[in-house]
């Protein structure tokens, strides 16, 4: 097994992990916690495929299916009260942010993509299996919560990746460091509530008509 | 016209008029009524063409547009009152759920899928159609509603339907039966309000923070 | 630079206008106003170019990045307190609508489809963008809205580039006329609430149990 098919499964993993603590909140069944962490897990994946252009691999290697299998279990058989709290489903969402945006660069660049696009396409791939999980459970995006940051890490660790390109292959050991970094960087902005500038105007939330 | 275009086309019809009736009962006009129809009936074919890497039938093959203009005449002509029945909605969901987790597993076997792959394709065409129905709609997907067994009839079907790959060519009576049992399966469900057991904890559809 | 990118950056410019505009209106920050325009943006043209079967120009050409990111940086700077009006997202939305449903219908014809699949693909490439912002905010789609025209503009804009085909190509005046007269429609549409028939029965938004 190379260690990018690793670092993928990791990362499809932690985020199912995060899908099926969400069904645990909503009340879904185990089969619903199984699609939610399945969706979450391999969404993201999916989309970078089919942009790039390549069978997506959750189907063309069915290993794949065997992280939002055990992530289900193991948040049936394990989560008894833990979905009461939210910070779990949040620190395995930036586990699987981190290695997302990192392996979707790496595999954009491979398939030959310029840096440019390889950057937004691991920036995709990272928040696109959160942001499924969100829409499809009814409730307001993680991505888009100005309370703290989400996307700035996901551009770091894409843009480490792509810059390191220009100078050497990623190898293992550049992926893991720059989603440590990244991770890191989330788990901060979750504990210290880092902001950034709204947009002027209103505060939140708030919908507004003319 | 050969048997899989047919069912096919029953299929996307089935799943064009719930979204229709959804549409009725959200008092959308009948271009909305043709539009959720299209979505719901089309959106599954779509997402299966585009993961096997072929030309989504729906744009390939315009007779698939047919389905979804019928159903959304036939709501607006026939349907008086009827939106205020959520059954109907359910019942046509049901149909289209047993044809497409069908004949979905079908095309991706003769893709060349390997049998997993194409289970996880055809439960994702059935229930594909009907998710995008009910988050462009708005509301919490009956994907998810676990007071009935949705996606266990799906992968009932799609397993049927690859198991027979093994020790013959699923043809039109392999699939119309797998389809027929998920049909009665789900709407038995339905019926007996049949249930999985949840993630431990909370009951239903509460949300929860740290 | 030809007139076709010239258009499709427009586009793009304008739907990413208005997502960075609902953003504002949400409280989502800089960065989750830059993703939101971003999607809006250039989400109809990734789904036109998956089902054409070409990579999405938003990857191949980083240029498409520019607008948004010009849409972002101009709403925060320039939007004190527009975000409580909601005539200016209508109107940006308006724009967008207009040349994406007439730039979709040249690509799929380009790309070989029948005029039918073509009009198909240029309305929803049109009404794509604006229905993944809207989904992904987690509000009622303004596709769906009756109390305006929205999907009857973009056909008809359609239909005009599908019907100039079979006399001659069309070209930067055909789309250009096209596209003001599906703006203006569309304007005109949400000035004087021009509706269609809705499917008989209830009203609007309720929802019905049986």
């Amino acid at each position: 097994m190379n260690w990018a098919l690793t670092l993928d499964l990791l990362g499809t993993f932690f985020f199912a992990i995060s899908g099926s603590l969400l069904a645990a909140q909503r009340g879904y069944d185990i089969v619903g916690s199984l699609l939610l962490g399945s969706l979450t897990g391999l969404g993201g994946g999916v989309i970078r495929d089919l942009i790039i252009g390549v069978p997506p691999t959750a189907f063309a290697e069915p290993v794949h299916l065997a992280a939002p299998v055990a992530a289900a279990v193991l948040v049936f058989f394990l989560a008894s009260g833990v979905e009461r709290y939210s910070r779990p489903l949040l620190i395995f969402d930036a586990g699987g942010l981190a290695l997302f945006c990192t392996t979707g660069t790496v595999k954009a660049l491979e398939a030959g993509m310029n840096p440019v696009a390889a950057m937004l396409l691991g920036v995709t791939t990272g928040v696109g299996g959160g942001l499924l999980r969100d829409v499809v459970a009814n409730r307001d995006p993680q991505l888009f919560n100005s309370s703290d940051l989400y996307a700035v890490p996901a551009f770091l660790g894409a843009a480490i990746v792509a810059g390191v390109w220009f100078t050497a292959l990623p190898n293992v050991v550049t992926v893991f460091v720059a989603a440590i970094v990244v991770f890191v960087f989330r788990v901060l902005s979750l504990h210290f509530r880092w902001r950034i500038p709204h947009a002027k105007g209103q505060p939140k939330m708030g919908r507004a008509s003319e």
